[in-house]
């Protein structure tokens, strides 16, 4: 094993878009074992998600800010290199969050051990926070009823095309809204909604009216912005907006205006709630059971969008924001 | 009695703020008893309210609109002039809905007797949908925590002034935001309110900010528009917003835009509801019994505003879009 390793810093915080400048790669010694309880992991799939943006700037969030100066941190799956006195052997699959780094030294308890039936990069979409995102979002928050109509933006994205799935599991008529015709046609088709809105199109605004002539029950948003002032035109009586992200205006400097939308749930005595689903994990067991299952009974589509090379990671993270992706974003950092 | 009366028709949508072109006063003949079950009532005292305006419009809201070239109608307080075949004796109060004339004929279904040992106009505010609205909306979507911070926007409205009050009641610490001085100190000095803030003042957002450093968990949203703005702005996580009304976006014919308030509720995972008190009728015996308790008690203040004369009462209505009025608008439409 070498002697140094590569590990991704975040040097300096963006105002506005978000870009490499954002970041710097050092090399620094490995890291070693020092405790009884310690573990030395290979990072091999790294997660990269929206959610970081927020953590880039200073302002007020969900989760504290990166501080600038420190590696970036995010959920990771890797194999075990020593285990040292624990009980985790050498070339266990595990689950953490650590550094953006070629390898780390974490206490065991830090580390959950990966059911080898199932591929390890679940644990970072469908069987991890992404999949609990979507179903602990679309069900706790969404409150579905049966043959409810439900709404969700971004939904070639991880947490979306996710949430699509579930809603039609759930027996609801359900709705995407995503950019490009390309990334509409496999919404309808392979993740089975009724129909997909390209907000790049040119007539959105009325192909969403028409569409969605029925009203709109629950609305998973995961975008904001001008999307969801649309969407939110077309709300039923008592609906639902259950708010994941607003990937929209992560990036902005100042802010894009909107519609005022509390004039919209107000008219229709809705409800729109922010959560994260880290505040819920006295539902994980359950959504987690029930995700699996559907997951291992084929039901649920991933698609992964997967980078190769610890050199594309950077580049990784700021393609969630040009969106291009499809599906969970995740870098390959070693050969699996 | 005479044989005509005055009766005051919508005949108009207004685009933009409303004004007395929406409006016309016929004189038309008296209405007669017609069946066993019919009562005449003359009109004493009418409510007027910010909601109607909504009514005026044709878009979406939550009530069916007015219709064009028919008689305006609204909450009442009158008495009996003939009880026909009823229970109803002439010279009793009753409480109803009907047009704004100076008498109506109704069946004795659609009157309440009102209790004499209280004043006959609390049932247009206090012990009416006012008091309901303030406090079902404070208690079943504010689902308030001993020692929370309450902000009530329209503190020295009707709906807001109890809210103040119902907030303090329930042990709140409570922020009114109001427009001038001199509401505000009343808000104060006779409303019980830690503070309130003045909207009109050029360092409102500043002294919000100041004011309001140790967040709020609990916003009671009767406007809307900037000064929501702000409020959204110092939300401590899991807050609740309570959208009882938006009286600032009423009389715009192109809403003014807003901050994403979205991203306000994400970042701190907080909770928006729109209301409207009628949907929760069976919250009423319970919050009647308490508002009654409370208001015999002395402690709840009742503010009205009462202007006297059938002339008066279209002028009363567009007042409530200036901004004038303290505390509950009421028409005196005959001598009590």
């Amino acid at each position: 094993m070498a002697d140094m390793q590569r590990v991704i810093y975040f040097t300096q915080r963006p105002h506005g878009m978000v870009t490499r400048d954002a970041f710097e790669i050092r090399e620094e010694s490995m890291p070693r074992l020092s405790g009884d309880k310690d573990v030395l992991v290979e990072t091999v799939y790294a997660s990269v998600d929206p959610y970081m943006r927020g953590r880039l700037s200073s302002g007020k969030s969900y989760t504290a800010p990166f501080e600038v100066g420190k590696p970036m941190t995010g959920a990771m799956v890797g194999r075990v290199v020593d285990g040292g006195r624990t009980a985790l052997q050498s070339g266990e699959w595990v689950f953490g969050s650590w550094s953006w780094s070629e390898y780390a030294v974490l206490p065991e308890t830090a580390l959950r051990r990966l059911d080898p039936s199932l591929p390890p990069t679940t644990a970072l979409h469908v069987l991890g926070l992404t999949g609990l995102t979507a179903y602990v979002g679309l069900t706790k928050f969404g409150r579905p009823q049966a043959a409810e109509r439900l709404v969700v933006s971004a939904a070639a994205g991880s947490v979306g095309s996710l949430a699509v799935q579930i809603g039609r599991l759930l027996g609801l008529t359900v709705y995407g809204i995503a950019g490009g015709e390309d990334k509409c046609r496999w919404i309808e088709h392979q993740l089975g909604a009724e129909k997909a809105f390209n907000y790049q199109a040119p007539d959105f605004a009325d192909a969403l009216a028409r569409g969605l002539d029925s009203g709109v029950d629950i609305y998973f948003d995961n975008v904001g912005g001008t999307v969801t002032d649309e969407v939110m035109r077309h709300l039923n009586p008592h609906a639902r907006i259950v708010i994941c992200g607003q990937i929209a205006l992560y990036n902005q400097a100042q802010p894009t205006q909107s519609r005022p939308l509390f004039s919209d749930l107000l008219v229709s005595r809705a409800e729109a709630t922010g959560f994260i689903v880290g505040e819920h994990q006295e539902e994980f067991p359950k959504a987690l059971k029930r995700l699996q299952s559907w997951y291992r009974l084929g039901q649920l589509k991933v698609e992964e969008s997967i980078v190769v090379g610890f050199d594309q990671w950077i580049d990784a993270f700021l393609g969630l924001f040009s969106g291009a992706n499809r599906g969970k974003a995740i870098v390959q950092v070693k050969d699996a």
